[in-house]
């Protein structure tokens, strides 16, 4: 018996006009106007070597081997005498880590020994001193130093939080562990000849992977940046390409009617421009919440944009704001069926569970609670999702689900890719570069400049910035 | 010497038209009109006998000595021979109890035996069973059945989620411990007279915990609700409540020009009703992230409403979201600077941090890293907070901030009681019972009829939802 391949599947008959109404609801005729002129809007995009050459470098990633091969080489390396992995990195360098950890690996995993294939994984993509002076008095307390991989991740390689982490954690290895230690227990993942970060890896003599070149931080889960801490803590990162290849096969389908990413992005377009200007990712699984902040950056960096491919000041981009189902529904469902009806809703679903647990019997003086008793919690869940859906409806909101057979390396593989491409195709719609964030720059020049980085220019700036960030009692309640 | 109480302070500078710009800021014309108007709408909202009755609740928690000697009491009970405190809880029950923990134990807490003054702390706020069977596999592989403490909460005693949890526990329970072990390791959390769980909780004879009449659970986390939960893990909950007290007494001000949560309200109010339908929330520091979360529910349950309090359809509500500095700045803040200008940001800052780091030297072959070195970490924190704020004003987007002298029991109590307060007065400029959460009602009950609750009309309901929600794969690529 052949057992059919688990699948991702977008189902999005719920924001159709003949499900929801006229006024909130998107016809099948708009649905196709959209799909139709989409080819002519990607090859626009694609005009620009810059972005072509973007979007190339990303859809490449499924398909290179020998980064797989070179991830397991370290794996193998590191994975000796490594009982605790930490990831220094921000955005694009930590998210896509976090969400492959949170949805294929235990609940339990960091505490539970025996739940655990391989090292505890902690994410720092924060610089609150608070928080990682906890985590380092942990390590210190218990001689844990010569046993923890940090795995330095920076594609540009001057993230200032990032290198600060790591200027931090160098001197302790040093001190504590001199030279030699300290190159042990450092592997960098950055850009293969540029940046600070790969002067220092070839300076200090650290193991390194590489980013590939073109790769932004936004589309690098699939890439040495996700991959190793991913391999490290046992998760099949072949199933994960293959879902993300397979998910390839079927996004380049050039009948647009029948392609999941054509159709997610020209919906999430459509409803954009027809004042849904919120996007809510809701998975109904706590281990996927975190795919829905890995989504949360896709979508705000890559369609949030001033300009647009002509240079126009457009200041569009839908707002993504990933919600939790059930948990949300105790939260955020009152905004959302009787708020403004301004957002999308994307829901996840899935229709397997790979562990299950029945409801107990209901005690003998609380009877009422009988018709729970001895159901699956998972179908419970299914139709939390189901009731909150329909609540919806009724209150005229749009709603996709995202349909993931199971919840496997091979699916989450599959969804990553999905969302990736249905970003470009999305990116093309709207007529923007998807894959820039000069936003960004400013913010960090500007770090640079309070921080006293040498530099006329920086220093003027920083009493520019000081003097309107300063606090004025006059305005303090 | 008399040290000054730290405190928490609304600094709400660079909203200004002065600051921003015409087209995007408030004029302080505007903001006196709001704050002018203010006291006859907050008569008008407590005219109604049922509002004022809840809003009288939850004023009156600061004050209530009882609750926090029986809590105390049962902390004493309980913590003897207690490992793991598990709290099964969801939305109002839970979020309160997520903030406290992470915003006043260290990062380690659960895993750092040295880091904890008290049990391990899980709160359970969904019903993923992946997610409960890994927490159960660890619990039963390693014997800590009856090391552990149950909080069960819910004020109406109802909430399928938190029943069907318990009845899995309970089960458990009764299976490994009999009938007076089952009883010796849970506590619950519920209304004095009425509901299932209170029921259960006197026929069973479990220890329990009132939520006094009127408090919703979006403002019972000053209640046994969240004050058991800290308490337990060591939390100073009497600060806790002086910081809600002292804060009491800043919102009572008449004068609402200097009145914190006067201020606040009515730049919330004025910026939705100028299109800013978007209040993003972002901490810098990792340990407020959650209390963003709460207030996610506090803001949303309460404003998201479809009828003024005259009845008319109004649908209105600002869509709260969470953010985390500087982590956000790697995701969000492109969106935030150049997409629409449809936000209202709230930053969070923290003027001392308990702990710090120095970062350490550059390494001699990175010297352009030297104006970092040496530096307080929470240095280049606050500076990134500077930074990302600049780059949003230069985009005329108008942002507060609430300046925590620093983090503790005392100061996060201030915080709570601000935002409540702050709730209810923008409740009052809104026109909307702050209080309710009608639409919340249908997917409860929506839920029940899916899951076959005994009566006619269910059934025929659940087959209406089930054709609505069932997958038509004519729609599914």
């Amino acid at each position: 018996m052949v057992v059919p391949k688990p699948e991702v599947k977008l189902y999005y008959k719920n924001v159709m006009a003949n499900v929801i109404g006229d006024e909130h609801g998107i016809t099948e005729k708009q649905l196709h106007e959209h799909l139709d002129e989409l080819p002519e809007k990607i090859k626009t995009l694609r005009s620009f070597r810059e972005i072509r050459m973007k979007e190339d470098a990303y859809r490449r990633l499924p398909y290179n081997t020998k980064t797989v091969e070179e991830v397991k080489k370290r794996v193998v390396k590191f994975s000796k005498n490594c009982e605790n992995l930490v990831v220094l990195g921000i955005g694009g360098s930590a998210l896509g880590n976090i969400a492959l950890q949170t949805a294929l690996n235990p609940y339990m995993y960091n505490i539970d020994d025996q739940q655990r294939q391989g090292p505890r994984l902690f994410v720092f993509d924060n610089i609150d001193p608070v928080q990682l002076a906890s985590f380092l008095s942990w390590l210190g307390d218990n001689d844990k130093l010569d046993k923890t991989i940090f795995n330095v991740i920076t594609k540009r390689g001057d993230t200032a939080e990032t290198l600060s982490q790591f200027m931090i954690i160098r001197q302790l290895l040093l001190d504590k562990l001199g030279p030699d230690g300290c190159k042990k227990q450092v592997i960098t993942t950055t850009d293969a000849n540029q940046g600070i970060l790969r002067r220092i890896a070839n300076n200090a003599g650290f193991t390194s992977l590489v980013i590939p070149e073109g790769i932004g931080g936004r589309f690098s889960v699939l890439s040495a940046v996700g991959l190793f801490s991913a391999a490290m803590c046992g998760i099949d990162i072949d199933s994960l390409l293959a879902g993300a290849r397979d998910m390839d096969t079927r996004v380049k389908c050039e009948d647009f009617y029948r392609n999941p990413a054509a159709i997610n992005a020209a919906i999430n377009y459509h409803f954009y421009k027809h004042g849904k200007k919120i996007s809510v990712m809701m998975p109904y699984s706590y281990h996927l919440r975190d795919l829905a902040d890995w989504y949360r950056q896709l979508w705000a960096e890559s369609l949030g944009k001033a300009e647009d491919l002509a240079g126009n000041e457009v200041h569009i981009g839908p707002t993504p704001v990933k919600a939790l189902g059930t948990t949300d529904q105790h939260s955020q469902v009152q905004l959302y069926r009787e708020g403004p009806n301004d957002k999308l809703f994307t829901f996840i679903q899935v229709s397997n569970f790979d562990k299950d647990l029945k409801i107990g019997p209901a005690p003998d003086y609380a009877q009422e609670l009988g018709f729970l008793a001895g159901k699956d919690l998972s179908e419970l869940l299914n139709n939390e999702k189901r009731a909150t859906e329909y609540g919806l409806l009724e209150s005229e909101r749009p709603c996709l689900t995202v349909l993931f057979d199971r919840v496997n390396a091979y699916t989450v593989g599959q969804f990553i890719y999905l969302f990736e491409v249905t970003t470009s195709f999305a990116g093309a719609l709207f007529g923007i570069n998807p894959y820039d964030q000069p936003a960004v720059e400013l913010g960090r020049e500007a770090t640079f400049a309070l921080m006293d980085k040498p530099g006329d220019e920086h220093e003027k700036w920083a009493k520019e910035i000081r003097s309107l960030t300063e606090i004025d009692e006059n305005f303090l309640v």
